[in-house]
């Protein structure tokens, strides 16, 4: 008799993104390139050493399910797994806490197994700034052990609510896709279960008597995502009917697909738009579609200094009017001191 | 003492859209080739007749708001303004209503008004095909009357239900890119409150006193617009704040700039991935960012013969993997019989 259902849904999803990430580590370990690095050209047919994948465990029910998936998986192809867990220390009690989800995952058979605290600042909002801070350690973590890969516990449910978030900025597809099944520097982060709901991961840590805890967090109405999750998505679904999240999902995947594509598109399109000066030409912007040249223009903007997050369509929007709509307006100030204006049939944006 | 600002805001939107209606209408009356259709090249300097716009009536807030502002301003271009309202016949005694807001529209100096019976079919649902029925109504009477345009009263408001719909399909961009500002053939239907809010409109008739009708069907739950309006939306508005609407509005935007983009790079990018034959080149696809190889497929799958409306991601999904995760499998079936298969390097796609 196999596993449950649901132990078996994880399962195959963290074997493959394991096997992904034995192919980019045998990939780059015997790419000549990066060999050379390693200083020991006279010793090419060395054995590789076994990689290490760490899996970031809240100790939540989506992060117990994917690290005892790890311990089960990561064994039968010679990956060696550990986990790392993070103290915000925004809760009393929180650093025993994450010292018990360590003794949870060393009790999984995780080696190396650390609970890493952190100072959560505020830049951002309160969610921001715990991300930001919960990341930097995970790299650091990644840095320290030599990591090939960090998995992370995102289910779909979450996939949707990060598309709803984008949904709610209103500035373009870009922010509609989600988070991304391989990201960070290298493709260090993986995400397994973003095509598997939150409920399979649930169910799984059932079935095995994996003990969970629900980070109150999750509960609180203060934080959007909170909201959304027990309130706006539910009511959503009640309208829509109980495929939203999964439409949520796919439109993630495709608007990523669709703006990476319009990102190349402007990329190639901005050399042949400016001058032997590298201004760019009114003109040539003209006869883009709109889509590509707002895409150059709001790339410009950050290359003069504009923050990207504090830059939202409605700059860009008057921008393209000195291009779209010229009836001689005056320079257009964008975030961060930038300045855009047009001049002799070229649109100058520099820092002022 | 100018007029409310509601009544100041409709005034503004429809004025605004005259003025393009007037300059695409003097256009096209004067564009040589269009002009010779006419047969009259010999009196080439004869005074232009006074164009005709309509404005499509429930009898709701929206529309009457959009009416009371067509018979303000539309004397003052020198246009002529009717109004059409079409009878759905759903509801015991829909042909009073609808002779009553004729009466309304003609108390407003508007004329022509004809109020139109319809029979709503059962294709693709009650919404849909209510909305065909009454869109070939509003078409045959725009024919029949030589109207320049029809105005329809969405609003933003709509707008953001739109997408959302639009959002549970899960099919991409062109879903979310809801009601376009100027649609139909050459450019018949205008939507002058796109960018109002619903609020504005019900305001303007308020203080007009004009009085409105609430369609009973806008609050039955049994339809999925209806429990968008009055549940999801709100519910979405009370977990991610006010701004929800708008932002689904501009996303609505940028969506459709994007869509359209990527739609004229398919376009392009088709010709260059066929052989001589008109054979579709496996390699040459695989080349191209798979969001515009995805547009290429569903072209060709659509152009073979599949129903647009009954083509889903995921069919187009599984045909892409014959070219990007060939592993010698076999046919795919389309809707309407099409059949997608890879033979020799090439994909061959059409109806069995």
């Amino acid at each position: 008799m196999g596993p449950h259902p649901a132990v078996a849904a994880i399962r195959l999803a963290v074997r493959r993104v394991l096997h992904d990430i034995l192919n980019d580590h045998q990939t780059s370990r015997v790419h000549p390139g990066l060999q050379f690095s390693g200083a020991r050209p006279d010793r090419p047919a060395e054995r590789l050493p076994s990689p290490l994948v760490l899996v970031a465990c809240s100790g939540g029910a989506d992060s117990m399910a994917l690290a005892s998936a790890l311990a089960f998986e990561a064994p039968k192809l010679g990956i060696r797994a550990g986990g790392v867990t993070v103290d915000h220390g925004l809760q009393p009690g929180s650093d025993l806490r994450a010292d018990e989800v360590a003794l949870r995952l060393r009790g999984l058979g995780l080696d190396p197994v650390e609970s890493v605290a952190v100072t959560v600042g505020r830049e951002g909002g309160p969610e921001a700034a715990a991300r930001d801070a919960r990341y930097a350690a995970l790299d650091a973590a990644a840095e320290r052990h030599g990591a090939a890969a960090v998995l992370l516990g995102h289910t779909r449910d979450d996939q949707a609510e990060t598309v709803l978030l984008g949904l709610a900025r209103g500035s373009g597809i870009r922010s509609l896709s989600g988070m991304a099944a391989v990201s960070g520097a290298g493709g260090r982060y993986r995400r397994p279960f973003l095509h598997l709901d939150r409920q399979t991961a649930r169910k799984a840590c059932m079935v095995q008597s994996l003990p969970v805890w629900d980070d109150p967090h999750n509960a609180d109405p203060a934080y959007t995502r909170s909201r959304l999750r027990h309130e706006g998505l539910p009511a959503l679904e009640k309208a829509l009917g109980k495929g939203v999240v999964e439409a949520l999902a796919r439109t993630a995947q495709l608007s990523r697909d669709d703006a990476d594509a319009l990102d190349a598109w402007a990329r190639q399109a901005e050399a042949s738009v400016r001058d032997a000066a590298g201004l760019l030409e009114c003109a040539k912007l003209y006869a883009l579609p709109p889509a590509v040249r707002r895409r150059i223009l709001r790339r410009a903007a950050i290359e003069a200094g504009a923050p990207a997050g504090a830059l939202f369509a409605r700059h860009i929007e008057e921008v393209d009017r000195l291009i779209t709509g010229w009836r001689g307006q005056g320079a257009i100030n964008l975030p961060g001191r930038v300045v855009a204006q047009r001049q002799g049939g070229r649109l100058v944006i520099r820092q002022g």
